[in-house]
Formats: structure tokens, sequence, C-alpha cells
């Protein structure tokens, strides 16, 4: 182990306090992932007065700069212009790397920033600036680092998607939806930046410089958002085989001599009908998605959450992990992935479900003595379906299809071993377990 | 630019031949993306006689050791466990940086090879070894290193992934399906690998060695494959809402006191029923997806092609590249990702699909007023609907929504503020854009 890394936390809000609560719950595990204690020297906020459960007082302090001069790595999620981009540049000046979740800034001011960094010889990590929890930068700028990204089509602001699958859900006027949103906490008191598709076009800005290589300013991002968009326009998209949806598109545009047309990109954030059977009309709610077409990739695509404490934590965490990696190993070699010792754990011990299709006898009394197995073994079971076919009904036989609730493997094995063993069950047809259900 | 990199390659099969072929073939946006020439000092082949389109035959050398002494980056496709793994280790050991896809050898050796790197102070990197061009192995090692894992479910077999879509969509027999698979290239003359679950059962292994930082391998997996599937088994699952899918389950156990059960990991591989409405249900033919539950990241999905040789060429190079920058900066800082300077295309200028929604006067002629006014700017219409409401109709008002086909948006917004001064149009009640047809 070598010295203790000492992170600085600009800002206390929803994602920062989380961000704190996960750096001081869990010590041992960033210790043994990133070979060295990272160790919360303190979160600027801008008032002491507010009561932050879970955060002990003596770690606020209301002095920024002398926090990021004294710091490692230094964590961003303040948001805003200034004084963010002041005491991140002054971060990385000083050496330190730094994480941070704020679209806007890097929107606007990221080809500095990134320039700072790689002049200072430090890491300037943002997974979280763009679809919250999703992988989606590192995957950009490091995975398909050797391809080339033809066209990104992204739900990218999760407030827009809730209230443009509710009207399409429920019919419902746009004004309607968002003051439902806002109820719910979806959507902001002033909902401007999201439902106008400010937010979507920082990130279309973001994203565009990532897959192509060349830097692209908010300014350069057209921008419509979704006021506009009425219950009928959902309604005939609808009849059409369209859902609409908020989309950031960012394209490689092709030189084309014949049309005069010089090679270029085009960042752009509008809403768009987009055909039902398209993997991206299926991304309901509040939820993010990010489909990528590359030359030799192919098609892909990233789902998850796009905002929220946690799921914004979560990529704030991993941006912290990584610096942290590569300041103790200097960013040669890596830290091994297998640094835990968990025993695997066999098949028999673990919860599962049965799905179990027998030929037994058609008569009476057989589904209480192949129940009777099942509950002897302690299975309850969630569904049972009896059906004859014609063929069955002359042979005196019936298929019995039977779906258990979770029990251990080794007492459903065992039951399906008792059963083979019952006078009434001709045949076990299939025993296949059910995964994915709620 | 620092000097060139030599980047050895061994195996030219369908993946290496395409890396190659990548290498050759950009070399400026190799040099861009790295801020080093990558240079393809050899290959490594089994034997001569072949032909390989595209191939300089000066490259190819069957003396691997030879290649793997001189190479700042050995990238290793050939597949099997030795010589790639004793090859692989000299090269580590030699300080060069690692580039495979060899999933097996990972499964097999991983632990070992890991800390070779770790030892050596060098990079070994394996994006596309689990799920092809789909990031998963970085997102896992890096970006949800701050998170805790619970759960991953995967489709990451394309093989038995199409089959059984096919036997789902078609109601057919597992070996007529095979057999079929094989003809069209989706399965190898000896299916073992694939059908019993052993390829799925490989990458369920290093999956769960990243996502719960504890040596998983191969032995470690429960496997079972798809040979017994019958179609009345898809078709029951049908029945009852679920689809039959080859599912790789890395699973975290939770300690259970009063079960006496201790923490661990469960990896197994087994065809499963999933529910329906499941993300992964949608996953058809050969493509592969991986669903990922963390504790703050929430639900992810992972989804593109998970084999092939573009999608697999397209993993490899992203790890060439991502090896070769840590070599040119020592890890510390990072190439800045806008080093282009692509011009930002106009909207204007961009090729757009419009659907416009019209409110019009309810008379003969009218139809062919407003066409007119598309075909002056040059942009076809693919479908026009009228519809009438008794509203409508009463007022002498019809609704004319009307797609276009591809044209340039200046010329669709043109066509728009012509139509707002015919008479005939009483407004223009929505213009929005189709995206993601096909």
């Amino acid at each position: 182990m070598t010295q203790p890394l000492r992170v600085a936390l600009l800002g206390c809000g929803v994602v920062g306090s989380e961000v704190a609560r996960q750096l001081l719950g869990r010590p041992e595990e960033f210790a043994a992932r990133t070979g060295a204690s990272l160790e919360l020297s303190g979160i600027a906020v801008r008032s002491l007065d507010r009561e932050r459960p879970g955060i002990p007082a003596g770690l606020l302090t209301t002095d920024a700069r002398a926090l990021v001069a004294d710091a490692d790595i230094v964590v961003e999620v303040m948001g805003g212009i200034e004084p963010a981009r002041s005491l991140i540049l002054s971060a990385l000046e000083s050496g330190a790397s730094v994480v941070t979740a704020n679209k806007a800034l890097l929107a606007q001011h990221g080809t500095e920033l990134i320039k700072a960094a790689h002049d200072a010889g430090v890491r300037l990590e943002y997974e979280a600036a763009v679809a919250g929890a999703i992988p989606i930068v590192r995957p950009l700028d490091d995975s398909l680092a050797g391809d080339r990204v033809t066209r990104i089509l992204g739900i990218v602001n999760g407030t827009t998607n809730f209230i443009l699958d509710k009207m399409d859900a429920e019919g419902s006027a746009f004004d309607e939806v968002l003051a439902e949103a806002q109820e719910l906490g979806y959507a902001e008191a002033d909902p401007t930046a999201d439902v106008d598709g400010h937010d979507a076009a920082a990130k279309a800005a973001i994203l565009s410089s990532l897959a192509f290589h060349t830097p692209v300013q908010l300014d350069d991002v057209h921008v419509e958002g979704i006021r506009d968009v009425s219950p009928q326009s959902v309604e005939l998209a609808r009849e059409q085989g369209y859902v609409i949806k908020l989309l950031a598109i960012c394209e490689r545009v092709a030189a084309d001599d014949a049309a005069g047309m010089e090679p270029g990109v085009s960042a752009r954030v509008y809403p768009a009908l987009i055909p039902r059977g398209h993997a991206l009309a299926a991304v309901r709610g509040a939820y993010n998605a990010v489909f990528v077409q590359a030359e030799q990739a192919g098609s892909l695509m990233f789902y998850g959450q796009g905002a929220g404490g946690a799921p914004t934590s979560s990529a704030i965490l991993g941006d912290i992990v990584s610096v942290a990696r590569r300041r103790v190993l200097g960013g040669r070699g890596k830290y091994s992935p297998a640094t835990g010792r968990l025993r695997i754990v066999p098949l028999d011990e673990i919860p599962t479900q049965y799905h179990v299709t027998l030929d037994v006898a058609d008569k009476s009394g057989v589904l209480s003595r192949v129940t009777e197995v099942f509950a002897a073994r302690g299975v309850s079971i969630e569904s049972v379906r009896q059906t004859v076919s014609e063929q069955e009904a002359a042979e005196g036989r019936a298929t019995l299809v039977i779906s258990t609730h979770r029990s251990v493997e080794s007492a459903l094995a065992g039951t399906v071993g008792d059963l083979k063993d019952l006078d009434v069950v001709n045949d076990i047809r299939a025993t296949l377990r059910i995964e994915g259900a709620a």
C-alpha cells in the first residue's frame, strides 16, 4: 500500500453527498481496488448551515480553493460554469487528477480543460457527465478508439423521455405531463434546460467531440425542444408505426464531391419520429440509451439510468477508482482485478426457479401425488398447467407444466429426481430454469 | 511524435487479417489517436502457403518467438492454449503490452496472465474476448470499479442465440436449425463449443472475475448447453410469456446467517426462460447483450455484435490504441481526444426526412397544389395520408400528413416555408423529422 490519496469533493448536493457516503462507507473496498486508501479530505459547500445526513460536519468547508490546493484527486459536482472552471483549472495545474460530472462546463470549455489536463500530465475524467450511470464516455474514448464512429443517436435526457413516453402511453398533453413530472420530481421547477433541449445539446457536444476526435462546442449544436410536440403528432406517429423521442444526434458527414460537400460533423438535438421496431423506441420512462454505429463494430447500444444521485455517483466513483489506480501505478500495469478471494458457490446452494414439463398418467389423483413430491422437499409451486392433446387422451396421458417459486437448486433437483420415481409420471420432458423475472 | 511502436500480430485468420488490414489501411488515424505511428512489424502464421488478400506476404513469418521478442505491442488472435500462453507470457516478461481475444486462455489462465502483466508493469487488454465489439470488459473493470456489481445476465454466444431465436420464431427443431446455421456460417462444423455452452462458460468466468474482483476459472462455471431444448419447451415458454435464451449468469451471493450461507460468487450457463418483457428477450439473431445490475448504477445493458471479423477487430484495435497511448504518455495524462479539426456542418446541409402535418382546405386540387410545392424544391414524397374528422368536414378542412424521402434540410425547411404561403394551407400543425429508419 502506498500513501493515502487525498480526495477533495466540490459540492454536496444529491450526487455529492452520495459520493461522500460511499467513500466514507466502503473504505476497504476502495483501498483494495486502487492499492491506496482514499481519504476524503473535505467537502466544499456554499454554506455550512444545512444539515447533511451521513456527512460529518467536520468535513465541510466553504474554502474550496484551500481544499483543492491540498488534494490528489478533485471531484467537482457543484455544477455551473464558475467557480467550477477556475477550481478545476487550478487543480489540474497543481497536479491533481480531476473527476467531474459537469456537462455544461465540458460542453463550453471542454477543449480548454482537456488541454490543461494534458499539459499537466494528469487525468480529467467525466463519465458521469453524459447519461449518468451508463458507461459511454470511456467506451467512445477507449474501446472504440480504433474504429470509426459514423453516427450516434442518444436518448440522453430522462425528463423529456419521461414526458414523451407518458404522452405516448396516455395521449395526454405536454403541459399536463410536465406538471405531473414536476410533482414526481422527474422535472425541475424551471424545466427549461431539459424541455428546450439544452441539457441534451451539452451531451451531444461532448459525445461528438469524443466520437469524432474534433472539438464540438455547445454553440455548434442545433437545438429544438419538445414544448411544441402535440398529442395529435404523438397519435399520428403511433398510427404510422413511429414513436416520438428527443434525440441527440451526432453524425460524421462524408465528403460528397458531386454535391460539393466537404466532410465534417453534425451535432443536433430535436424531437424525431423513430420506427417502433428501433432499439431506442423501447427506452421507457426516465431511462437513457445511446445507440452507436461504427464502421467495424456495427451497431451498439448502451442502456441504463441517466440521472439521480446513486447512478451518477456510480460513474463518478468509477472515475475516482480509475484515476487513483493510475496515480498508484503511474499508469503502467494495472491493478489486478482479482484481489478478492470470494468462494465459488456451487450451483446446489443457489436459489433458482424451475419450470418442469411432465408426461403423466391422465387419471384422478395424479396432481396431488405430483404436488406432494414438491411439498415434501419444501418447494412451493407458483403455477400448474395441465393440457391433454387428442393423442394424449387416446393414450391416457397428459402434459403437466409446473413453475415453482424460488428455492434452493438442490431441493429443486431433488424434487425432479423424486418425480422420476413416481409411478404416475411417464417421463420428465424438460427441466428449465426461469431467470430475469421480477 | 515519438518513435514508432512495433506491433506484432500472432495469427492471421478472419479476425487477425481484419486487424492487419485496418492497421495498414489507416496509419494516419492510428498515429493521430495515439501520438505514435503503429508499425505492423510482422504476422506469425502456421504456414506461409495460403493466400491472404490485402496482406503483404513479406509481413508473414512462422517464427512467432522472434516476432514477439522484438515488439512493443503483441496482439494474440491465434486462439487455443499453447503456444498462445507461452508467447503472451514471454511478451509480457520482455516488457511488451499484450492485446488478446483468447477467451479460452483467459478463462483457464487469466490469473497467471494478469499477474504476469502486473509484475512486468505492462498492460494486458482483452476487450474482444467477451461479446466481440461490445465494450463490456472496460466498463466492468473501470467504469463500474467504484460500484458493487450484484448480477450479470449475458447472451454472450451468437450461435446459440441464433438457433434459439429461429426455434422461437419458426417452431423448428434444434437439429434442423443447427444444420441451417452451419450452412449460413453462423455455426462451426463442430458446434460443440457453442451449443454445449463451453464458449459462454469461458466468458462467464472472465465476466465474474472482473465484476467480483475474485478469480473465477472455467472449471468453476456450471454448464448446460441447448441440445435438449425441444420445440415443445419453446412453445410452452411462449404460451406463458417467456422466451428461452442461453444465459451466462454471474451472481454475487450475499451472506445469509440464518441459512448458514457464506458470501460468494456463482457463475453458471444454462438455457433459461426469461419474461418476454425483459430487455434481453428482444436480443435477436446472432446479436449479444450483457445485462448488468449494480448497487448504485441500477440496471445497465450493453448490446451489439458479439462475433465476426470486423466487430471483433474493432475491440482489438481499441485495445491497441489504448495500450499505445499509455506507452506514449507513460499513462499519465491522456492523448487529447480533440486532435482533428473537422468542420461543423450546419443543419441546412444535412439530409433529413420530414414528417409534416398540414391543416388544409378540403377541396379538389389541394393535394396537387401541395405536392407541387415539394416538387419545386426537388423534395420527393414517400407517403401522403389525408383524414377528415366530422368537425373538419363541417368546417371544410382536412388534415394532410406527408412523409418525405431524405432530402437536404434547407430544401425541406424551404418547402415548409413555401407551404405557409399557399392559400389552401390553413396551418402547418407540426414539422418533425424521422430518424433511425432503415
